[in-house]
């Protein structure tokens, strides 16, 4: 029997299918209905593993727009799906931390997998994957550029703590005629500092894993790394992780398949 | 003798000159180049008073950009020049609440016009006015519109403490059909909280000035007293404040035109 996770953020709607062996997935923009993203992950997954509705044991629901989704079984919030998902992904994990499109959190989690302690960041864009968005906008880059845009040429230095403020900042440098690569280089250890601020707060040991739609971009990674002073694994896809646990928490509640 | 304020803003540049009975104004744009709107508010005063710079006895200068004017005798500090400015204007005030284009403050000052304590916010842009103009940029009004886009209206409650997020609230609102009016009060109403929450850690009694481009906002100022219980005044040229300050505070070094 197959489980499937539905995780509908504010940028994108993913979702995992997993049988206990293999998984596959998809991932869509959100956009203005969360509801429909979510049917359309599900109908895309189906299709993927050309199975009907019959073979799902079970649907799991998670991210903020898990509320609209009328068709899953069960919802679990991010905070216990991306400690699931991590802990199948990278067993000797011990934290997470996951930079999204609208909140960013720090996650303690024990060796079978489940949540000790956890932050969360909502409230403030500064802190938050909308940061990015915002910034890149006034470079005139998308978000997932930001990595290959800056190489290791030395941050110029971000002095404003707001989002609102930073982008004037930028503009001011940006008429300075300061490099768009050291003002990348300034935005991403701007975000490095204020997410590692409020990670380092729990203990979450050398062991973390960064997730989230950003996690990929590597100088973010080594700043994020500088930061804290942990290790950082982020998994290929680290987008899929919230999904991926949502799927596995499924796949358990069926009985495991058996 | 004259003496003449000038209060370099983020936003305006403001000059007042002063001769210890009358005072005159100019209030221009700051721009790019903080020196060059100073020394334009000066060239500006001196024609509006038609005198020559040898009949100035002093200048003083003010508001964030006065680093940047090499023409001043003196500079004061925002705080120190609203205070005098108010007292001038309303000698029973206690205590001022200035909203600001990039910070607010809330000054509480004595029976001589002298600081006795302020809190000062220039970290978070949503309590300031750049809230305000982000808002109204998304509306598609000058935020000197505000006050007359929504009379008395019930306000929409905006959730988002954020800037950033309440800008991306606002256009769902819109996309909801919310009408304009309810969402400026929800602005102008959101602003007054966040501003009340701050002045009221300090106590600045029931005599309260307002000051800042946007204290001639009448719903603002209604929102404003409701959330401090205070009584709120604001003077006709609310913006001015500083700059008067600053050229009284000049006055009375150069010995009172005595
Ligand atoms: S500091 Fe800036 S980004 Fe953070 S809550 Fe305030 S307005 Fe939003």
């Amino acid at each position: 029997t197959w489980s499937i996770g539905i995780d509908v953020g504010s940028v994108s709607a993913k979702g995992v299918i997993f049988n206990g062996e293999k998984w596959d997935y998809v991932v869509i923009p959100t956009g203005w209905m969360p509801r429909q993203a979510g049917k359309e992950v599900l109908d895309q997954l189906l299709r993927k593993a050309d199975i009907g509705l019959d073979n799902v044991g079970i649907i799991v629901g998670t991210g903020y727009g898990r509320v609209n989704l009328d068709f899953t079984h069960k919802t679990f919030s991010e905070i216990v799906c991306h400690a699931r998902g991590a802990h199948y992904l990278f067993p000797q994990t011990q934290g997470i931390i996951d930079i999204g499109g609208q909140d960013s959190k720090a996650i303690a989690i024990d060796s079978e997998g489940k949540v000790k302690d956890f932050i969360l960041n909502d409230k403030c864009a500064a802190g938050t994957g909308r940061f990015l968005q915002v910034m890149a906008q006034v470079l005139g880059y998308e978000v997932s550029e930001l990595g290959e845009r800056c190489g290791t040429t030395e941050p110029v230095e971000i002095g404003s703590m707001c989002a609102v403020f930073a982008e004037s900042e930028i503009i001011g440098l940006l008429a300075q005629g300061v490099s768009q690569e050291r003002i990348v280089a300034g935005v991403l250890l701007s975000i490095a500092r204020r997410v590692g601020t409020m990670a380092t707060k729990l203990n979450l040991g050398p062991h973390v894993t960064f997730c989230g739609g950003v996690a990929q971009n590597q100088i973010l990674q080594r700043f994020l790394k500088e930061q804290t002073g942990w290790e950082m694994e982020a998994p290929e896809k680290p987008q899929l992780v919230g999904a991926l646990g949502a799927a596995i928490i499924g796949y358990e509640l069926c009985g495991g398949g058996k």
